[in-house]
């Protein structure tokens, strides 16, 4: 990246402040850290460097998911009598903050990361950032419309379901969900502690890449093997056919297809039941007990009141009740599941999905909030139950609506998957919103930040080729 | 090995079968295959052989636990009216027959694999191959009692909790309990799935290791960097404190310490707790839904009467009513132990223990059927959660019972750990009974057969040095 001029950090912080008052969403945020301590911070920044310090992500600015610890921040995880206040920071957001980037506050969120909607909070629903009728998607909200809104340049989420996917394919900006556990979930509240991962959002991919290379790292081993680029001929495999996508939507989703193949990508569509299958059993079957397990217990001791949402609460209670031989048996299942899903895949680089297959107003949301939600995570659900990795880029616009796609990809191919959703990637119109002077590109004509190598280089995946001698 | 000369197979069942009559042991077996089928199948490997066929197992006589199939035979897991009949074999039996291993029959276990006793069955209650007022161990039971006693070369165990090992340990034969999922599961009773590893008796580690070779593969991929041998100096720990042990039994431990350390072998004690906790998980924790999830639906319908023994009813029916969120709250405390031992592993090849820490009577397990059967794995139970593999060794005696070591290593360091039990292992003498005519030594000067490479080699797993160029 270009490094911002001296005072770069200060001049962005005010030009943030500022905005973030006339934009007045006050729901994307669960607590916005002062004037003082902000420009103070600011100006540290850019004392180091213009000292000569290398940060290379000096000025970011950062907004965290209030479901991960930051210092001083009480963390809600959007339910108040939840919160603590931690006196150090999450492993992910320590390592952005080392290298420069200066965290905002913290935002809203589908309570307990539960939900893909944005409207499962007391601290307010998070409205789309160009239509505020619609759902800004969840449970990620907060952070992606502080993104989308240019009052963040990068922003932390988490997913579990796809709660770091669906609200960056509603709000038209970039979410990047890595192979699970490569970003130490040190310090995040559990959602399902086996499929949690830690995500981050940006308005472009190469910053998101540069942030990711910064923030994962140091907690899940890359194999000496690890893929570090796409083939120069990609192939990759779509649905066969595409459950819950308006018609519209559906066109919008093959126009992208046959783009990719117009930039020499091999695209082929396959049977899909099998991942399908997978979303369900998150749903329908006992892996929720997960939930409960992360949870519950402050559930079962709050007798209502202050702040818990009916939605998130009903379905964690009643995730409580399982049993534990039918979590064992959805388990089993899960794995034969995995291993068909695998074989479809067998001979393509990555899966394409529409990110989120429709985009519902916050009325539809109220008239039926279990139903809506569930089909929002039909290309999403599958992706952490398997242990793959995921990138969601803008690509399109469909009925009014951002239309995304995701590049899936096997576990720890990341680097790969990254190099499709590149060919794919159409940063859209910004909303009409957009809070200009707290961009990175305010006064910086060369774009978004950028780094050579691919993330999971800067990561700590060694670029060593390997040779057979014996 | 040496090739057994042509019409070996036939007399050496010839003697297996008088020897099985003279020893007069019928709890050994659920099923003893008839005398016909045995003479038929033994002329077409002894043909085979004279025809210059490559079978390194050719005429090895095999005893296959019951909870494991064999085609025809029915498999009943210990339980009448559990049972069915398989019209083919598991993959382990497929493999070891396709190398000329003869299988005598299906043996007795506890029940559902649910002991380490050999009690816990309706077909009776194994003895040991020595004192018959002792109890065997198990749950392969029937299978290391048959190798035991010469009437089998080989057998094949399961193993969750150590039922591949105590067994072993009591009975002076040698039992290694690889890796998990390196040998299939495929065709075998289910105990807790996540944690069920298919085992060889031999009474030789090196015809062991042959068996292991020929059975394990093509199941869960080698690594590429796997380790093929143990450092010329290994360095192992040993617990610190030896809880469950009686004093003349630590004693026997550290005498075979030091022997170690006589011959090169750095070792010394560590901390122990994580290991027991973790054993603790699985006898008072959640961790046992497992085995409801596996044959629970059965015990629900079937009304009591014909053959389930109480014992183990008793366990799996309340394994049943556990909550899933218990069980999610335990893998996650499992993690946390496992993180902490292999800290304590830190430096270390491997892991001694013993491998029972003493021999109950018949009379001792009646008294306290469950408190006897837990304190058996305190030196086994940690293993399979922790995903590491075992070498079960004799290695001594001690008040007149059988002394084993127990080499644990690291997942995938099963040539590490093998190599390490082979300075250990002391072959006792013969128990009373033993029935020298089937053994594989009789008319064999050279001693049992052997194979050249580690198994892991003959198991797939490539022995390819890697070099870093870049």
């Amino acid at each position: 990246m270009s490094t911002p001029a001296a005072g770069a950090a200060t001049s962005r912080v005010r030009a943030a402040l500022a905005a973030i008052e006339t934009i007045d969403r006050p729901e994307i945020w669960i607590t916005l850290r002062g004037a003082d301590e902000l420009l103070a911070e600011a100006a540290a920044i850019d004392t180091a460097v213009a000292g000569g310090a290398h940060l290379p992500l000096a000025g970011l600015l950062l907004a965290v998911k209030n479901n991960v610890d930051v210092a001083g921040i009480p963390t809600t995880a959007a339910c108040p009598g939840f919160a603590y206040t931690p006196d150090k920071d999450a492993g992910a957001v320590a390592r952005l903050r080392a290298a420069g980037a200066l965290v905002l506050g913290a935002t809203n969120l589908d309570q307990f990361a539960t939900g893909l909607v944005g409207t499962r909070s007391p601290y307010g629903a998070v409205r789309d950032s160009r239509r505020p009728g619609f759902i800004s998607g969840g449970s990620s909200s907060g952070s992606a419309v502080a993104v989308a809104l240019g009052l963040a340049d990068i922003a932390i989420g988490t997913d579990t379901a796809g709660s770091g996917r669906v609200p960056a394919g509603l709000q038209g900006i970039v979410g990047i969900k890595p192979t699970l556990h490569v970003v130490s979930t040190a310090g995040v509240v559990p959602a399902c502690r086996s499929w949690d991962a830690v995500t981050i959002f940006a308005r472009h991919l190469a910053t998101a890449e540069l942030a990711m290379g910064v923030m994962a790292g140091n907690a899940r081993d890359w194999p000496s093997d690890v893929r570090l680029a796409a083939p120069a001929r990609p192939r990759v495999a779509y649905p066969a056919s595409l459950p819950a996508l308006p018609e519209a939507w559906a066109a919008e989703f093959h126009r992208n297809i046959q783009r990719l193949q117009g930039l020499g990508v091999d695209a082929e569509p396959i049977e899909f039941d099998a991942f399908l299958d997978a979303a369900r059993l998150l749903y329908d079957g006992a892996l929720v007990a997960e939930r409960y397990a992360a949870v519950g217990n402050f559930l079962a001791e709050f007798d209502g009141g202050a702040g818990v949402d009916p939605t998130v609460a009903g379905i964690i209670r009643a995730a409580g009740k399982l049993p534990a031989h039918r979590y064992v048996a959805d388990t089993a299942r899960l794995e034969e599941l995995k291993h068909t899903a695998m074989e479809r895949l067998g001979g393509f680089d990555a899966l394409l999905v529409p990110t989120a297959p429709f985009h519902p107003t916050l009325a539809d949301v109220a008239a039926d909030p279990v139903g809506v939600n569930s089909r929002m995570g039909t290309y999403t659900n599958f992706c952490n139950l398997f242990d793959l990795c995921a990138v969601a880029v803008p690509a399109g616009e469909v009925d009014g609506a951002q239309f995304g796609m995701t590049v899936v990809a096997r576990t720890f191919d990341d680097a790969v998957a990254a190099d499709i959703a590149r060919l794919l990637e159409v940063t859209p119109e910004v909303p009409a919103l957009f809070a200009a002077g707290a961009s990175p590109s305010a006064g910086q004509p060369a774009g978004p930040p950028a780094s050579s190598v691919p993330w999971p280089v800067a990561a700590g995946a060694a670029a060593v080729p390997l040779v057979v001698v014996g």
